[in-house]
């Protein structure tokens, strides 16, 4: 068993915790408000004082706080005490603000993982989260038990900066998930209609069917080819213009899909009309 | 067995009277362009020369064209030869287009079925496959049979403008999800990393698990309460920022999702910042 810290109690830091305690490892907590971790001391938590205090005394340094400028204030106050550890920095951000805490914390003799957790917090500890890890090769083979506790443990190379790029594409493929939930939802509830029973018995089994293309629609746009499979851009555009149309008739802005079918316009009017959808991808380079 | 007229014969068309064959349905098959229907024919298919032909020549005249418009012309084309037949109209739709047809295709003597197919062409005639119905029960009921060839045939009561209804807002979650794909594979891409090992080994099976949290939005949303659960919005914005300057850092637009990241700052600074996400849908309320 491994000793660990989590700096962080929000609702994932305390999530992490719990699932430490539950799989038995020795947690010390700390929290900026330090209410937040009394519960967590019930459940037998160790309370650290301070930062410096936490890290002092664990193997592994958890931090799930808000943003890399809280993560950069507490890596400063446990400057002295972080030799020998691993900082396992959970907290969101981008490759590139990886790569250069997990020089700043090598500077400081200790080792640095970067995860990406794809989890809300109820998942975790559960098999169906998932957590991304990349740095220190050697720090992830020697706490791999311990990062397994949260879910299944995914590492991806030495780079630090790889966790962090999955996790944010894999964010943004969500955002587009749950931007058509809430567009669908507002079409359903503002025609009468029940957006429970739609949902559960309808949308979410229809998603899983057309995750089913989206492996299709990868290798086309690894390819830069987007020569038609059985649905071409000119059919559906007339398909949008009928929710388009519905939206108005029902009081629904379709605000939240409007860049995309503008996109699948554009693709329409450049010539592609006879193509897949996958190649409005090209036009989403920045010049 | 039935007979059935297959009107229009594009990739989707194309599709439901293959399935017609393969289960031994006599099949009639008209389209603008004849020469369409020629593999069809080759596979066993029975050609019509006009759409009043292929009315007179089955119980069941399945009608799949480009849009609306195309529809009333070919109903006009074969309005004397339609008594005591079902007209199935598989072609996208709003709901009041759907009413519309349907009185007018009962005062031709014809029976009216609206469906909306929830598949791409290559999945027609496979349980993944589903098409929902409304409109005459007695229609359904009676030709069950030949409807459940297409895929899964969910019947959603004798209100024509219901199959529209949920196809829209079906379609509705899926381009948001596909909007979601297409981000994130600009991203990935954009940072030299492999596309299609991304979207198979990560993306597919996180958007599988992130579907667990629709119903709970979907309950958010009957109730209009939207306390948070673990995810607040607070939180959520601090990734998003990340996310776009990821973009910026690597020439890829996020337009796609910026109508969404609008409304969830727009609900942050309405002072829902502790809430979820499904709050947004308070905000697609048009004036
Ligand atoms: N919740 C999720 O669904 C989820 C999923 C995946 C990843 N994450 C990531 O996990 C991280 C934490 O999210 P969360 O949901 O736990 O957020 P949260 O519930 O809002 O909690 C935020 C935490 O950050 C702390 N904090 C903020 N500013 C600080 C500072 N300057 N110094 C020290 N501590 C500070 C807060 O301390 P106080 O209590 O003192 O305010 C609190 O413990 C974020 O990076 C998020 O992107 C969250
Ligand atoms: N493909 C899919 O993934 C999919 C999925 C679900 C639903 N649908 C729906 O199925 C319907 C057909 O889609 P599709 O993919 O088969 O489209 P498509 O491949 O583009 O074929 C369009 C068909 O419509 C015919 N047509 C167009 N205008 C016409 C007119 N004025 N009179 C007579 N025929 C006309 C075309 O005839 P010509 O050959 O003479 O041009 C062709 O047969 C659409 O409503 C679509 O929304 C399609």
């Amino acid at each position: 068993m491994s000793s660990v810290s989590v700096v962080g109690l929000g609702a994932m830091g305390t999530a992490l915790a719990d699932a430490l305690l539950a799989a038995g490892h020795t947690t010390t907590v700390w929290n900026r408000t330090p209410a937040k971790a009394d519960p967590l001391v019930e459940r037998g938590a160790l309370r650290a004082g301070s930062v410096a205090e936490a890290a002092r005394a664990a193997d592994v340094v958890v931090l799930c706080v808000l943003g890399y400028a809280d993560v950069h204030a507490l890596v400063d106050a446990a400057r002295d005490d972080l030799r020998g550890r691993v900082v396992v920095n959970l907290t969101n951000g981008s490759p590139d603000e990886a790569r250069e805490l997990a020089d700043k914390v090598r500077a400081l003799g200790a080792d640095y993982l970067d995860g990406g957790i794809m989890a809300v917090p109820a998942m975790i500890g559960r098999p169906e989260a998932l957590v991304l890890y990349s740095g220190s090769t050697p720090a992830f083979e020697a706490h791999r038990e311990v990062l397994k506790v949260f879910g299944r443990a995914a590492y991806l190379g030495d780079d630090a900066g790889r966790a962090p790029l999955y996790d944010l594409a894999l964010l943004t493929g969500m955002y587009g998930m749950f931007a058509g939930f809430l567009q669908s939802a507002a079409l359903v509830r503002s025609a009468g209609a029940d957006v429970e029973e739609f949902t559960t018995a309808l949308l979410v089994p229809w998603l899983h069917a057309m995750t089913g293309v989206l492996p299709g629609m990868a290798t086309q746009t690894a390819k830069g080819a987007y020569a038609s499979t059985g649905s071409n851009l000119a059919m559906q555009v007339v398909a949008q213009d009928t929710l388009e149309g519905l939206g108005r008739a029902q009081g629904v802005s379709t605000e939240l899909l409007a860049p995309l079918f503008a996109l699948m316009r554009r693709r329409v009017a450049d010539g592609h009309g006879e193509e897949d959808l996958a190649g409005v991808v090209e036009l989403l380079r920045r010049p």
